[in-house]
């Protein structure tokens, strides 16, 4: 029975060491150590989860790397478990907004069993008609990034035109669907046919192209937007970035999510068209999506609506199993995943713990 | 008498041709041609003019590349005079709005007498107890660029931390005082000792400091910011931004302004660092002053009393005759200047024409 103070063995991914460049497999590696299914008898507040999802995130590849300056982010520690966003269900709890059986999602290390201690985030999933796993990525921190960076940092407007890139990705996705529902142009980048295809005919994109295939960015940009860009969501960076502002149009709006082209470089790439910047009256505006995750009831009554009608159609790419974790995060920085990213550790169906 | 019909020699800076790399001297010319003192007949809406001041302003670098995309500016044309900002006095006028004797600001040519039929922008000048030339300045187009270039496009708040590049000349003077008069703490840089001391023995800047002497300027600006940049007022670019955006704090605003030190570059150089726009939630965010000019009258009401009154102190750098015209635009894009760079064609009290 959940929370009798069972020792089980719980399987971790921990974090080797700091890595420079591009991240391996091999940076991370799988453990075991018992664990008694019972929040310490110490442990104020303490959570305990039997994790069911983990998401895949680029963030993630940050932390990876040994922080230069801590007051921006707080990297991994080697030899301790890699911390993500996940899905799971409450087996023991201390703390008063949870209890045995709830399903949660939040941040929780890459194990089979967490002992949660600090939320941030840490929300109790209300509602389960929808698949849990959605709450790694539509109904959690993707699908909030999608809709507060496109609806409140790109201030869109009906007719305006609208370029993602790393647009099948799990973000990608979501605000190339939100822009149609506004009524925008929509075109979006991605690294292959297959995501191209899926662009243009699963979720609805104006037009779609494969960056890889493009000698000239800057070329291929004018070909869709022959009046340039209103609206540039920001998940690539560099070349991408550079090839963007010259085709921006006046009081464009560039939303910076992220920069995932980037995060492996030692030294990032240059930009060198920021000029533009003045003469077409740009904003650029990072955001971070923790800054509005008090909105999250905003967010998931204009969002749930959308998936149980229909409305928004949602991909994932599912790797089974926490000993396949390294390798699924890996693979998204060589963008092996169609879809949203994540790592099946229990299905709730096999959860004889519940 | 004005308007009378006499003809005169009208003394005009020429354009010789498209520069690449930086301008020199050579790349105008002066030259006399004989100017009747009378909008011609076939000529509605036209206003002559007597040039009194003309301004020197960094954007007209720019004017003397050729433009690659004439949707962003429209380059001087080789053989006809230089324009920009002048203060004059109406000659003659089919204008309903000017009349002769009405002294005015906006684009004028680099001559001493500009029959003016595009009035992008062309004001008349109410307040005559303040200096004319201060139309070129503080009272006109730098005036504006400072003024809503900080309190609209920076947002900021009492007791912010303000950095500005370019700060002794004449856009950088104004936002430092403007900062201050908020209760900000403000911090410029300037390529000399001279300039340093004024900004801070007579602008009042908090702090200032000679980049050229800093060998490396992330380092500066973090003894300057131990605590981080709310507010940069961007005049400069490059390296200089490239140092500034790790300096930076959470939810800081960078208003672009300008990018003096790329406008004689053939190959703008790169910025490395626009990661920090995620981590820090920056906002990048260039402006045209063009956008404010309807707000003109509200700007006069803030700026007016404060000169008056003695609470904005502001420094001009006048070169005498529109020979020495080239030598003086030139001279700004090596840091010649002390102050606000401008051109006396003619003063008011000499005008005999009057």
């Amino acid at each position: 029975m959940a929370g009798s103070g069972e020792t089980v063995s719980n399987k971790h991914v921990l974090f080797k060491n700091y890595v420079s460049g591009f991240p391996k497999e091999s940076d991370m590696y799988v453990a075991t150590t018992p664990t008694e299914l019972k929040v310490p008898d110490g442990c104020s507040n303490g959570v305990l989860v039997k994790n069911l999802y983990l998401s895949c995130d680029p963030y993630m590849i940050v932390l990876m790397r040994k922080s230069i300056d801590p007051r921006t982010f707080t990297s991994y520690t080697p030899g301790s478990p890699i911390r993500g966003y996940g899905v799971g269900k409450v087996l023991d709890s201390r703390h008063p907004g949870f209890k045995e059986g709830d399903f949660v999602w939040g941040t929780v290390g890459w194990e089979e069993y967490s002992l949660i201690t600090s939320f941030q985030p840490f929300f109790k999933i209300q509602d389960t008609d929808v698949p849990l796993s959605y709450y790694t990525g539509i109904l959690g921190m993707p699908g909030m990034t999608a809709y507060f960076g496109f609806y409140q940092v790109c201030s869109p407007k009906k007719g305006e035109r609208v370029y993602i890139s790393a647009a099948s990705g799990a973000v990608g996705q979501l605000v190339g669907q939100f822009a149609k529902l506004m009524g925008c142009y929509v075109v979006g980048s991605a690294g292959s046919k297959e995501k191209v295809d899926l662009l243009k005919n699963k979720f609805g994109f104006d037009e779609a192209f494969n960056y890889k295939e493009e000698p000239d960015l800057n070329v291929a940009l004018g070909r869709y937007f022959p009046e340039g860009i209103d609206i540039y969501f920001e998940n690539v960076g560099g070349k991408m970035l550079d090839a963007v502002l010259p085709n921006m149009r006046s009081r464009g709006r560039i939303a910076v999510c992220g920069m995932i082209s980037q995060y492996n470089l030692d030294k990032p790439e240059g930009v060198f068209n920021l000029m533009t910047v003045v003469y077409k009256r740009v904003r650029i505006e990072g955001f971070v999506v923790t800054d509005y995750y008090d909105q999250y009831p905003k967010f998931l009554d204009f969002v749930l609506p959308c998936i149980r009608e229909g409305k928004i159609k949602y991909m994932e790419d599912v790797s089974e199993g926490l000993e396949n974790g390294p390798a699924a995060l890996v693979g998204l920085f060589s963008g092996q995943n169609v879809g949203k990213k994540l790592v099946v550790v229990a299905r709730v169906s096999l959860n004889v713990l519940a």
